[in-house]
């Protein structure tokens, strides 16, 4: 037991209850969002905690008839998609899809997003940009004023990294390489992860062609211009934001 | 013998003949080039038929005592300098790169560059970006007054690559998926090769930015802003370009 907790005995729980408060709001958000969803469709399914809450109730309504093909994008997606019996296709093999439903770790009020903290980003940008809709799930610690409070996953093509860390740290961007069990996070195409500051920058989309102009660096986490739809858990209630 | 040939004999000649002026075109240029290369430096090595000359230079260069530390561009390059004895580093290993001499698929009044016909363009552009003077080495038939008679390279993950052919294909640029030996040709990332007819294109600065946004295109072969100097060999005489 910490200090803090010693003293603050309160504390403890009312963490505990915020923990809560989360999980069903992001639970709210999933449900929503599956009302979109009808049967023949081709479904792009997310990845992270969000998204699963999104993948477990389409997986009760499959078992109820829901007739549909569901798109991974990611191992862990693929997965849990495939306990609970959702039909998947690849995305290659997808002719079209009709709609993505993934979280977010930031959304700002123009519906601009910053995803990749499960390092999935490369997957599921390519699935929201192959969507004809594009519908984000979100509890409300997830909305932002500016985007920036969470640090830009990016990915990087390994034997270029040191040279992308050099570049990115002129650019006053602080990268960190990210690192899982003490070894270099590797993502599902083989590269390494970069997470960056950009609290400070104010022109979002200049940064994104920067970055994209730096060789090796094979996606951002920013995904601009790509969702149509925001479904946030707020308390007992849901917001949806609409481009 | 085709008909052209019975009709016609001295054709062939004039063919053989051809090839041999390109040959001398492009080993003029890579002499040139290495003129710039001196003791201490570390020099990025391009891959490709007219970067082959340049090595063999170097090599016979340092077996004379040139002191200088390679980082190879492909693997094909790698192969040919071990066996030349240039001392090798990855550009993961190299704090700097003083210099890159490579050669190009084709090149334009305003040293812009396609390049990526042998398929290694993203260790190329890798290279070329983190390099202090990137030097360009060809011969007279690589030059053209506009961009887009070579067809342009573009590196895509291979899960998105039909999703990528299906935007390109709106886009009018008739992408065709590189095979070679009746497979898939296959980067030395694991990655595929487009080939993309851009002959129409006026705007080349915001084609490519309009690739680089699509998720799954890892790199083009547009080599923009790059070049300081580029070296040709024209008949008996060379003319350099500078920036």
């Amino acid at each position: 037991m910490s200090a803090l907790e010693r003293e603050y005995p309160a504390n403890k729980k009312f963490k505990y209850q915020l923990m809560t408060t989360i999980d069903h709001e992001k639970k709210r958000a999933a449900l929503e969002a599956v009302k979109y969803v009808r049967s023949g469709m081709t479904v792009g399914l997310g990845t992270g905690s969000t998204a699963n809450l999104m993948i477990k109730e389409l997986g009760r309504q499959v078992a109820n008839g829901l007739n549909i093909i569901g798109v991974p994008s990611s191992e862990h997606t693929r997965k849990l998609a495939l306990e609970l019996h959702i039909p998947l296709i690849s995305l290659a093999e997808a002719a079209r899809i009709d709609l993505t439903i993934d979280g977010t770790d930031e959304f700002d009020p123009y519906l601009q997003l910053i995803k990749g903290g499960g390092g999935a980003l490369l997957h599921e940008k390519i699935l929201a940009y192959n969507s004809d809709l594009v519908i984000i799930i979100a509890d409300s610690q997830k909305q932002v004023k500016r985007l920036g409070s969470f640090k830009l996953p990016i990915e990087t093509i390994p034997l270029a990294t040191q040279k992308i860390i050099q570049s990115l740290t002129q650019m006053q961007l602080q990268p960190t390489l990210r690192v899982k069990e003490g070894q270099n996070f590797i993502t599902d195409e083989g590269n390494y992860i970069l997470d960056l500051n950009i609290k400070h920058i104010t022109n979002i989309p200049s940064l994104n062609n920067r970055l994209k102009e730096i060789p090796g660096i094979v996606e951002t986490g920013l995904f601009l211009d790509l969702a149509d739809i925001i479904i946030v858990g707020k308390g007992e209630s849901i917001r949806t934001y609409k481009k």
